[in-house]
Formats: C-alpha cells, sequence, structure tokens
C-alpha cells in the first residue's frame, strides 16, 4: 500500500541502492571527472536542508597542485598523531589507506562560514546545527556521486586551524571536510573499515528503543 | 557520457527528484505511517557512513503520548526563548509553525550516544565528526521519507538537557534531533522560510571558489 505522494517502486528502488551502494572512497583510478557531472555533484549538496534557511556549507575546489600536495601533508602529520593516540590499535591504523588525496580527480574542502552566530533560528540551544546542515548536504553529495559513478571519501584527518591558515579562511569560518572525488575501478562491496576489519557494525535493532533510553545502546 | 559505475538515466533522475523535492516539514495530516514504510525509514538510516565506523545515532520512538506532550512543552518553551533572542525578527518568528509533534504520527528521538570520547579515528581534532555522521543518516531518513510520500521534519528548538533528562539518557549523551513524521496534504513547493519570506536562498555559484577562500563569502 501506498500513499499518494509516494514515489514509483522504481523510484524508490534507485534511491534505496545509491544509499547501499555509496562507500567512503579512498582509492581512485585517476580518470577526470566529467564537468557537468561533477556540477550536479555540487547542485545536490546545494539541495539539503539547513537549520533556519542559513545555507552554511562553502566549497573550495583546489585545482593548484601545490595547494594539494600541501594538503595532502597536513592530513599526513594528523595520521601519524591519529596513530599515537589510538596506542594498541597503532598498527593497525597505520596499515589503512585513510585518504586518496593526490590521487582522487577533484579536491572540495567543505567549510562553514564565519559570522555563524548571527543565526539563532534552530540553534540557540543547539548551535552545532550548522555542522548537521553541512553535513547532510555532504551525505546528497555522496549519493549524486555514487549514481554517477563517483567514488567520494571523506577525510577529516587534518588540523582545522591549519588548514584554514593555507586556505586563507576567516577568523570563525572552519573547514569541516576534506572531500576527495574521482572515478574508481571499484567501489568496496562493504565499508572499507568492515573489509580490514577494523571494527565490525552493529545491527540497527540495537539502536533503537521506545519512549526512554535502552542501558544496551 | 558516463563511466561504468553510473547507474541509468531513470534511476539518477529519481534520486535527484527525491532531494529537490524533500522538506522541512511541519505539517502532517495525522494519517498513520504504515509499519514497513517507518521501518524503510530507520533502515535508510542505519545505511548513512560514519567516522571510523562509530555509528553514532541512537533512535527513541515515542510512543507515549504523556511523553510526546512533555515533549511539545519543551519545544514550546524553547520557540519562546528564540523568540525573545531574535529581536527584531521576534513578530515574524512567532508567526512560523516551527513544529508538528502533536500531529505528526511517529516522534522519534535522534541521539549521539555516550562514551563517544573513546572514538579517536577521524575525530581527534574534529570532535563534531560524531555529530556529522548522525546527520548523514538523517538525510537519509529525509530522503527515504520523501520517496516514501511521508514528510518529516527535523526540530532543533529545545534545551538537550532537559530532554536527555526526561527520556532518562545518561551523562554524555546528546538528543540532537526531535523527528516527526507523518503522512502530508502537499509537501511545500519551496522550503517553507522560503515560502514564508524568512529568508532568501543564496545562489550555488556564490558559495563555490577555486584554491582559497573567497571574500564574498
Amino acid at each position: 500500500m501506498t500513499n499518494k505522494h509516494s514515489y514509483t517502486a522504481e523510484e524508490k528502488a534507485a534511491v534505496y541502492k545509491a544509499m547501499a551502494e555509496r562507500r567512503d572512497m579512498r582509492h581512485f583510478n585517476g580518470n577526470p571527472v566529467e564537468p557537468a557531472v561533477f556540477g550536479r555533484i555540487l547542485k545536490a549538496a546545494h539541495m539539503a536542508p539547513s537549520v533556519g534557511l542559513m545555507q552554511p556549507w562553502r566549497f573550495i575546489r583546489i585545482v593548484n597542485q601545490d595547494l594539494r600536495t600541501k594538503i595532502s601533508r597536513i592530513v599526513d602529520k594528523e595520521r601519524l598523531e591519529t596513530a599515537k593516540a589510538l596506542n594498541d590499535k597503532k598498527d593497525d591504523f597505520l596499515k589503512l589507506k585513510v585518504e586518496g588525496i593526490l590521487q582522487c580527480s577533484e579536491l572540495v574542502i567543505a567549510a562553514l562560514p564565519d559570522k555563524r552566530e548571527k543565526h539563532i533560528f534552530g540553534r540557540r540551544t543547539l548551535p552545532q546545527m550548522d555542522m548537521a546542515s553541512l553535513s547532510c548536504a555532504i551525505q546528497n553529495m555522496w549519493l549524486a556521486a555514487r549514481v554517477e559513478g563517483i567514488g567520494m571519501g571523506w577525510v577529516s584527518l587534518f588540523d582545522p586551524e591549519t588548514l584554514a591558515s593555507l586556505l586563507k579562511m576567516p577568523k570563525g569560518s572552519l573547514p569541516i571536510a576534506i572531500l576527495c572525488l574521482g572515478e574508481v575501478d571499484a567501489f568496496y562491496d562493504k565499508p572499507m573499515l568492515v573489509q580490514e576489519k577494523w571494527a565490525e557494525e552493529r545491527p540497527l535493532e540495537e539502536l533503537i528503543s521506545t519512549d526512554f533510553w535502552d542501558e544496551g545502546f
């Protein structure tokens, strides 16, 4: 049974397929992303909801190779810092491929703008709603990339202040994501961290309760 | 031109249509959401990416009517506090319908779990990546709801500590979203805040730059 606003079975299947097959990619084959495809992926971001309609997303497309190299170094520095902080899991972590910055075809920095404090609607008690809106935009990008056959990876292993300084970002703004986009030889069958046995996924049933918090959460 | 991993034109169109027609809904007609549909929407959330595979999403389905009423009161209190904080825009804000808690068919609280500090991967310098992952999950829910013909609204007008206390949530956890789901008579043609002239949307072109921050951002 469906209601009058429901999409067709084929349309629904396409959306659920995109969600199921979307992966956080780190391996790219270097083939260029067509401008029209790249444009549609960014347009998908811009279709996201935002708290109080603040649209707190800014995208910096990195085309300068020297900048790309410097961004790669910033990430590698944090990769090693993270490894240290992981103690027991350090060696396992260092075996993982955690980014594809030098192999991807399009590199985009997604950032929160400065002067966000003027947006109070929906943020007086939850100021982090700006981050939520930007994340919804990035999830749209991820799904759009997947249907276009393009892989995308969200890298958060970086010191935000160092990256902000490199990209001449103003005080109050904040880079949140280094997004690597590009063609891939294959999408991972499962999340790479599952394939590499970094962690196991928990079933949905364990993460839902009724009326009150569940101790098993 | 497409690459070998690209979806069909029809599949792509379905995904882009869902993104374009998704709305943050506050008006519901009260018809029940079928359990199978509700299940698919939650399953969509669970297909989201998460930093270091931490899956920082917990969902509390509110079925108790007394709880629902109390949640509605918590939101109304914050609605008035927000109105005060908005000064000049206070009267315009108070005219807006900002939630549909008592009219929606399913009420779900989405929350970050406690003990998140043990997840360091991708969060050492950006701890807010947990919020990002939960937001990606909620965007998936929004799109899934849209293709099922169900409206969803994300309400963030509440004091998180008060809501956490009501739902017996442990220290360290954080409710992030009051999600209202239900059938609607019609989806808004444009974001409600645009229709109500609360704010104007900025074009995507203004929010993209090359290599460095744009002063016009």
